[in-house]
Parts: C-alpha cells; sequence; structure tokens
C-alpha cells in the first residue's frame, strides 16, 4: 500500500516560539505548585519544604532526584505529537528527518529555515487529544494508539530528536525537552506569529 | 455530493488557554513595540508620542482612532482558522455551532464541558500556515483561498462567534477577541493543558 493510500498514522501541531515553558503535572492534581521528582513519586515543593521537622521525610530506601519539572527553551518550535492505531517504530526517523528539515522556522533576515537550519530548540508535547473525532458534543479518541505503544512511540521519537539535535546543541547551545507521556501538560507560549503547521506521517 | 466525500475546505486548531494575548504587527515590521491604528495606517506608538513638535504629525484628513492592537482574553480557547480554495459563506453557521458547542474544554469540576457552558473567551486567530503542504523541505499554500474571499469569510466568522457569545458575554463578562487576517500574529498563551484539537469542515 503507497503511503498515501493508508490513513495517518501520527498528527503533529507545529508552533513556532520566541520562549516556551512545559510543567508537568499529575493527572487530576489541580494545584499551580512547582514539582520536583522523588524517586518515582511526585510531591508538591510546597509539601516537602513546609515538613514541620525542616527535613523532607521520605519512605527507606527512596533518593531523591532534584529534577525540576519545568521545562523551558527558547526560539524554537512546539511539537505537539499524538499517534493512532497501526503506528510502528518504522515511522519515526522520516518522521523526525521531516519535522527537523521543513523550513517552518523564519530566520533573522525573514527568509524560511528549518530549525536545525536555525538552529532552535524543541519542545515535544505529548498531546492525546490531537486524535480527537466529534461525535455529537462529545469528542472521542478510539483511533488514539494504546497507551504501551504510545509511550514507547513518544519515547523513541524524543531520542530521535535528541540525536539530530545533538551536533547544533554542542555548538549553538539548542536543546531538546519534552513532557511526560499520559500526564496533564501545562504550557505557556510565546511566539513572534505561531506559524501553526499541520503534518500528518 | 455528501459531506464526508469532498476535501475540508476549513480547518482549525483548537487550544483551551488561561490567558492568551494576540498583538498584530503590519508584515515586515521587526519590533516588538505596540501598535495604533491611525486611518487605515499603521505606525508604532513610540513614533508618534516621539514626536519632535510633541503632537503626532498626520497626513491631512486622517482620523486618529486610538485602537489597541492587544487583544487579550483570559479562560477560554484559542481557535486558529485558515479556509481552503472552495469555501463558502454557507459552512459558517455549521462551523461556529460545532466549534462552540463541542466539549473542547475543561470545567473546574473536571468535566468536560463546551466554550459555550463554560464559559469562556474567544481569541480567533487567523493562521493561513495550516493550510501548508510540505513539498520536499519547503512549505507549499496552494490550496488557501485568495485573499479576498478569505478576508470575506473571515469577518463573517468572527461576526457569527460574536452572536453565539453575546448572551454569555453579557451575564458572564466573556468576549470575542480576533486578530487581523492578513497580517503578522503575535500570540502568547498561558494553558492548564492545551488540548489541541484539530477540526476540519
Amino acid at each position: 500500500m503507497s503511503e498515501k493510500d493508508r490513513a495517518p498514522v501520527a498528527r503533529t501541531v507545529l508552533q513556532q516560539c520566541l520562549h516556551a515553558r512545559l510543567q508537568v503535572k499529575p493527572a487530576g492534581e489541580k494545584s499551580e505548585a512547582q514539582f520536583v521528582q522523588v524517586s518515582s513519586q511526585l510531591y508538591p515543593v510546597t509539601q516537602l519544604l513546609n515538613h514541620p521537622h525542616g527535613l523532607m521525610l521520605l519512605p527507606p530506601g527512596f533518593t531523591i532526584k532534584m529534577v525540576s519539572f519545568k521545562h523551558d527553551i527558547d526560539r524554537g518550535m512546539v511539537i505537539h505529537i499524538c499517534f493512532f492505531k497501526g503506528a510502528t517504530d518504522d515511522i519515526l526517523p522520516k518522521m523526525v528527518s521531516t519535522l527537523l528539515n521543513l523550513r517552518l522556522c523564519e530566520a533573522e533576515s525573514g527568509k524560511m529555515v528549518s530549525v536545525l537550519e536555525l538552529p532552535g530548540s524543541l519542545l515535544i508535547v505529548p498531546q492525546a487529544t490531537l486524535g480527537g473525532k466529534a461525535k455529537g458534543r462529545v469528542m472521542q479518541y478510539h483511533n488514539n494508539i494504546n497507551k504501551e505503544d504510545g509511550l514507547r512511540l513518544y519515547g523513541s521519537f524524543v531520542s530521535l530528536c535528541e540525536k539530530e539535535v545533538a551536533p547544533a546543541a554542542a555548538e549553538a547551545g539548542v536543546k531538546v525537552k519534552h513532557g511526560t507521556y499520559g500526564n496533564r501538560q501545562v504550557l505557556s507560549l510565546d511566539t513572534n506569529g505561531p506559524y501553526t503547521h499541520l503534518m500528518e506521517f
């Protein structure tokens, strides 16, 4: 089956940014607090810092990894990404190559260049809602890939992006940041024109 | 021809926001300055205010409309919109009704509701880049509607949205803001999870 005959298995929405910030919240968490990761569990910073003993009380065997979940990039591109049923690992190299080499960004000169040419940073945001289809007034997500496969594909996609951006990262200080699959993503975006593009694969 | 048989004539990308701000810049203008509209011409605020005579020097016959081009909304939905060749006015009522009544927003309770039910504000952003198709490394926009028809459809779309939102606007203080068709749109977005959706018509 030729590529054009099959239904898309991945959808991306691309936005240019001057600055973008992503904060990951555990599902259902309402507060705006920042989070640090304590081993595999999440505690609000305030809960840790305000402990009455002045120390962080941790279950035995836990080690503290002070990982801030606030991910910032400056100039570059935000990639909102969603995989559909039928997506496999073999689509990833072409996806990454296409997204990073397409002339989607405006250089200082006004010329359109790719994010690698800019060079710009990447903020990758897993966005399951992109797979939604309206049925009456309700959005349904039946065509989205299952969580396990989606998590694996997302991880591989991020790794491939990091590998492609690595040479520019060393030279120009650009970076690849990404959200956490399956969690609520809290995004702030400053643009100089969002230049929103849709690319399906 | 049934609706499902034809190619889409309009594409929208929808993002939820806690706050969104849009600034319109004339094409090619690089500075970050705010703008006011002086009749049909645009001058940077600084250029007007720093005039050596302390007065704004205007060509004869011009009237000053001190319209700020900074458009803010608080909680609500950003609609990025692009019309394709073949789009006509008769698609607009269904588009507006669908977008405003689909349950795309998360209420305080966690329940998904429409932007009218929330009730939330709208920020409508004309986004020609959404019509892009990749050819090699270059994005092409051959399928986009011509500027005259696009401008008319965009204007009507905004008017219909304003009409639909009017009852909630009076009661709950929500509003409809929009960008200027054909100009660069400078968007800043704060989300509580962008919940990016794609809807085509």
